[in-house]
C-alpha cells in the first residue's frame, strides 16, 4: 500500500537513503531545535471551522504572479534532488506540473535549468544565493528568463551556511556529477577537492556567497531582470516592510528548514506581524515545516498567499521518483481540500484571521 | 470487581473487541491529535469549590426541552452500537432509560428507530446527516416523530467523513446486518460492496451526504418537522449566533470525538465564546472527551446546559451490554453528584463562570 | 546516613510501610492529578532574592494566635498516625514540641486528645469534621479546651469523603484499636464491620458528617467554645471574605492533600486572590504539597502567615518515630532558614509579593 | 576529532573526571532544578534575524572597563580549576588570553593570583566573598591590584553556601594543595580537618563569610581599592538600582550556576527588568547557563554588555588543558560570530530588544 500520509514517505525515505544523504536532507543547524520549534508553532494554531456553508466543491485553486495553481502550494528550493533520485529535479518538475504546484528550482539544482524547464508545465521560479561573482549571477538569471522561469527567489537568510553537525561528522560531500550543474563547475569542484570533509558545503558558501549585499543592492539585480523578485528568509515585520518598499513582489517567511539560524523565531510565529505590516503590498509565502493540508490552511489564515513544502517532496522522490513526488504533493492538496470542506471555507480567499485561534 | 471508573471500562473494551472494531471506535482522524487536545483543554480548567453550603442532597437533575433527566447527561450519537454488543442500541437505550440520561440515536444505528424507542423510557433524539436523498431524510424524520423521538440533531461538522488512517489500514467495513438498518439498505450495501476496503465509510459519505446545504436550507427541514432542531458540531461564536437566529433550539459544541477536523479548536476552548455569544437564546450541549463527573461540572460552568458522552458508553456496552452502559452512565452521574457536593453547588443551576479558573 | 531531604524520608516510608497503608497515606482522590498540580503550582513561583542584607541571623520565628513558633510551620491534621508508628500522635506531638512547630490533631487521631496534650509543649489545635451528632462534637470541643488545645480547625472541604481508588481496590480498613479513639467507638466500629471493604471510610463519612451545615451554623459552634475558629479547605476569595465576616480567625488554603476535590484550583494558585481579599482580617495558612523550605517562603510571599505540612511528617514518623518526625520538621525549618539567608529576608515579616514572580 | 560543540566537551569531561569531582563541578543546590530552569528561560527567547545587512565582517569585539575583548565573553569565577587540570587557573588564564576573553579569577583559585597574572594577557578580575577577616580581604585586594587585576567582583548571592546533596553524599572535600592557595591556609585546612565530610565547603563558608554585610559596607571596600567594583548575583531591578546608586560599576545577573538559591528566578528572566531599571548607569553581565553563541546574542538583546561562561571552560580544561579551554571559548565566539552574520547584526552594539521575542 502506498503511504497514506507524508509521515509514511518519510519513513520510507529514511530506510532507502544512505545515512549521510539522509542526514544531509533531514539535518538542521546547531542543536537542530528549529524544526521542532517550527512544528510546535504550527500546532499551537487551532482551526476554527464554520458550518452550513456549501462545500460541495471546495476549490483549492489560486494564482501566483498570474500563474494558475491547483493549490497554494510550491516546492521549496532544495539543492541536489539527484541525491534522492537519479532523475533529480526533472522528476520533481514533472510531478509539480502534473499536480499543478509551483516549483522553486534551487541554484544548486543537480539538473540544468533548461532540462528542468523542458520537463514540466509547472510554473518555475529560480532560487539564487547572491554570488560574489556577479557575472555568473547575471548569466544564471539570463538562462532562467530564457527557459521561461517566472520569478527570482533571492535567499536572504544565508549570507553563509550555518554549522550542521551531521554533515561535519559524516564528512559529507556532494558526489561528483550531482553538484555544480548550473554554477561554474571549476570553482565548485576546486572547492570540494581542496577542502574535502566536513565543512565542504559551509566553506564553499563562504567563498562564493556575497555576505555584504544590502537592500541597496537589490536594484542592481532588479535592473538586470524583468522577472518578479522574491525574498526568501524574511522573519520580521521590519524586513517585510523594507521588502515592499524596495519593490519586492513576494517574501517567503521561512526558517530555511531549520538549517540556518538556530533558535530563530518560528516562521508561523512571525507570520502574523509580517502580514499585518505588509498589508497586501507584496505576496507572502509561508515555508515552515508544512506536513499536513491543515498547515496550508493555518498559513492562509495568518495571511500567507501560498506555502512551500520542502523535505517531503524529496521523500516522495526517493520513494518512487516523479510519481512519489507527485503523490506527496497530491496528498497535501487533497488534505487541504478536505480541510476546506471541514472548515466551511470553500475558496482560498475565504481564509482569514478568524480561521485560527491560539491554544 | 466491576471497573471503578471509565478508564476501567476502556481497558476492558480494548481487551474484548477485535482490533479493527476497537480501532474504528477509538480512532480519530488525521494525526489523532484531537482527542488529546480535547482532554488537555478540559484539564486546564480548574474547579473553584465553595464551602459551607448545604450539600446534604446535591441534585443533579435537570430538564432538556421539557424532558426530565437524572443529570445533564446524554449519550452522544454513535453509529453501529452492535459492533460493541449484539443488542446494540436497544441495550444502550434501556441503560439510558434506567439511569435517566438522554440518548441521541445515530442515523446509522444498527437497530431500528422503532425497536430502540420501544425499549426505553429515556428521551430520545435522532441524529441526522443531511442526505442528498431528501425523501429518505423526510421519511426518517417521520418515523422518528411517530416513534416519539423528541428532537432532531443535525450533524454539521461532517459534510464528508474525514480521513481515518486506522480504518483505511484495517480495510475496515461494517459487517452486514449491522449497518444500514434505518437508511436505505440497497444504497448502503451497494456502496459497501462496490468499494470494499479502506475508505468504505468515507466514500459512502461522499455519495450520500449533501455537502451543499447552508443555513438557508434549515427552513426546509424545520418546515417538515415540529421537533426541535439541534445542530451538532458548532465550534465558533459566529455559527452559534447564526444558529440562534435560524430558530435552532440547541447546539452541540463538539469535535466529533476527534474524528472530523484534525487540529480544530477543542470544544472546551470554544465553549466560553459560544455561551457568551448565545446569551441564552438556545441550549448549549458540550461534547468533548467527557470522562469524569468533573467534566460535566466544567462544561456547566462554561455555559453548557448538558454534556454528551460517547465512546465510554460503548465501552460499557462491550463490557456487559445494557448493564455496562448503565454502569458507565451511573458512574458519571455519581461522580458529578460528588463534585456538586465538594464544590458546594447543590443544584445544576448553581454552576457558572465563577466555578472554574484556567491554569 | 539519615535522609538529607524529605524525599529520602518518603523513599524510606514507602519501603517500610505495607502497601495498603502506604496507599492510604500517599493516595489521592479520583485521577490523583491534584498532588501533581499542587506541586506544579508551587514550582511556577520563582524566588526573587535580595542581596547585601544582613542575614547573619535569619530568624524564622513567628507567633500564631499568641503562641510562639520556631518557624511558621504546622503539622497538618491527618488521621491515624499509629498507621505510621505505634506511638502515633504522641510521637508526633513530642516532635512538634521539640522543634517548635504547631500540631493540628485530627479528630480521627489514634491517640486520645489528652495523651497527645500530655506529651508535648507544642501548641495544639484540634481538627473537626462537623458530626451529625452535635453532642459528640461539643464533647470533643470540651475535652480539647480542657486539655489545653488552642484552636478548633473545622474542615470545610469534606462534606463527604471523595472516592479514593487505591483504598477501594485494597479494601482498606483501619485496623481495630487505631481508629475510633476520640469519637464514639461503637458507632465507628459498627460502621466498619457492617460495610467492610473498599468504601469503609467514605461510607462512614456519609453517615457521620453533617453535609448540611452552612455559614449560619458557625455561630452555634462559636457559642460553645472560646477557642479561635479556623476553617480548613478554603480555595476562593469569596469564601475567604465570608470567613472573615463570620468571625473566623484563620483559614487554611488547602487541597486536602489532593484527597478531596480532584481537578480543584491548586492552593498555591488560589492564595493570591485570597490574601488580597482577606486583607489581614484573618490569618492565612497554606497547605499544599509543602516539601521544601522554599515552599514556606513562597507561601509567605503570597500572603500566608504559616504553612502546614502533612505526609512528610508521617514519613518521618514511620522512619524513626518521634525522632524522624522531628527530623523532617527540622529539615524544613533549616531549609527555610537557608532560604531566608539566600533571599536576603532575615525575618518572617520581610516576605511579601515582591519575593516571587511567576514563570 | 575534537568536539564540535560544548556538549562534546561536557561528555568528555564527565568521562574523564572522577565521580566526586564531576559531581562537585556539575552539581547544583537542593533539587538541582535551577540549571534546567536557567536553560528553559534562555530557550524561550527566540531570535529575530534581519536580512540584507552587510555581514561580510561581523565584529564580535567589545571593550569592558576599557579592556578590549575579542567578544563580550568572560570566564565566570569558579573555584579550584586544578580539579579539572593540573595547571589549573594558569591554563585557563592562558586560554583566555589567547582567545581574547576576560577571566574572572575566583578567590578560591588553586593557583596564586600572581602566577595566574603572569601567564596571560587576558584582562583579569578577582572574585571575592566578603570574609569576616577583613584584613585578609584587604590583603587579597592589594595583591590583585599589584598583579594587575582590573576589577573586584564581590559575590553577593552567597552569604553562605547552599546545601548541595551530591557533595554531602560523596563526602567531598577539596584535596590538599588544591584549596587554600590565596586565602589563609591554616584557617582553611583546620576547618577541613575538623569537619571532614559532606558539608566541608558549606561549613567553611559559614565560618569565613561575613553574612552581615550590607550596601553600607560597600564604601569600606571601595575606599580600600581604586579598582572598579562589580556585584555578582543580582537578580532584581531593586538591587540593580541600589548597585548603581552605590557606585558599583557592573553587576552580574546570575544564578551562581544553580548552586545557591534553588527555585530562584532564572537570570534570563530577570535580565529585562534589570536592564530597564539600570538604564545604562552601570554595566550588566549575564551569567546563566550560556552554552551557545546564540546565548550571547540573547543576553545582549536583553541589555547585557557581556556574558560569563562557567562549567564549559572546565570541561575544556579537563579535556586538554589550556588548549581545551581555549577551544571552548573559541567555539562560543565563532558561534556568536555566525549568529551575528545570520541575524544581520554585524556589531555588538547592534543588539537590542528587537532582536528577541518570547515564545
Amino acid at each position: 500500500m502506498a503511504p497514506l500520509s507524508l509521515a509514511g514517505y518519510e519513513a520510507a525515505a529514511r530506510a532507502a537513503l544512505s545515512a549521510p544523504v539522509w542526514d544531509f536532507l533531514a539535518g538542521a543547524s546547531g542543536t537542530e531545535s528549529m524544526p521542532i520549534a517550527a512544528r510546535a508553532a504550527l500546532d499551537r494554531l487551532r482551526l476554527r471551522p464554520r458550518c452550513l456553508v456549501d462545500v460541495s466543491e471546495p476549490d483549492p485553486r489560486t494564482t501566483l504572479f498570474g500563474a494558475p495553481l491547483a493549490a497554494p502550494l510550491a516546492v521549496a528550493p532544495m539543492a541536489y534532488h539527484r541525491l534522492a533520485h537519479p532523475e533529480g529535479e526533472v522528476a520533481t518538475a514533472r510531478a509539480a506540473g502534473e499536480v499543478g504546484a509551483l516549483f522553486t528550482v534551487s541554484m544548486f539544482a543537480s539538473r540544468t535549468l533548461e532540462d528542468i524547464a523542458a520537463a514540466t508545465t509547472a510554473p518555475l521560479w529560480l532560487q539564487l544565493y547572491w554570488l560574489r561573482d556577479r557575472e555568473q549571477l547575471v548569466e544564471l538569471v539570463g538562462r532562467a528568463e530564457a527557459a521561461g522561469y517566472r520569478a527570482l527567489v533571492l535567499t536572504v537568510d544565508a549570507p553563509r551556511v550555518a554549522r550542521r553537525y551531521r554533515d561535519i561528522r559524516n564528512g559529507f560531500t556532494v558526489p561528483d556529477g550531482i553538484s555544480a550543474v548550473n554554477v561554474a563547475p571549476a570553482l565548485m569542484s576546486a572547492s570540494h577537492q581542496e577542502r574535502a570533509g566536513a565543512s565542504a558545503i559551509a566553506r564553499h558558501s563562504r567563498e562564493q556567497f556575497d555576505a555584504s549585499i544590502t537592500w541597496a543592492d537589490l536594484a542592481w539585480l532588479q535592473e538586470r531582470s524583468s522577472l518578479p523578485l522574491v525574498l526568501k528568509g524574511v522573519l520580521t515585520a521590519e524586513d517585510a516592510v523594507l521588502a515592499a518598499e524596495h519593490g519586492v513582489q513576494a517574501i517567503v517567511v521561512s526558517n530555511h528548514g531549520g538549517r540556518q539560524l538556530d533558535f530563530a523565531v518560528p516562521a508561523a510565529d512571525a507570520l502574523p506581524e509580517i502580514s499585518d505590516a505588509v498589508a497586501g503590498r507584496c505576496r507572502i509565502i509561508f515555508d515552515g515545516a508544512v506536513r499536513y493540508g491543515a498547515d496550508i490552511a493555518r498559513a492562509l489564515c495568518l495571511g500567507a498567499d501560498a506555502v512551500m513544502v520542502g523535505r517531503p517532496v524529496l521523500w516522495g522522490l526517493s520513494h518512487s521518483g516523479s510519481a512519489g513526488a507527485a503523490a506527496v504533493l497530491r496528498l497535501l492538496i487533497d488534505e487541504f481540500e478536505e480541510v476546506m470542506a471541514l472548515m466551511g471555507l470553500p475558496g482560498v480567499s475565504d481564509f482569514g484571521p478568524a480561521g485560527v485561534s491560539r491554544s
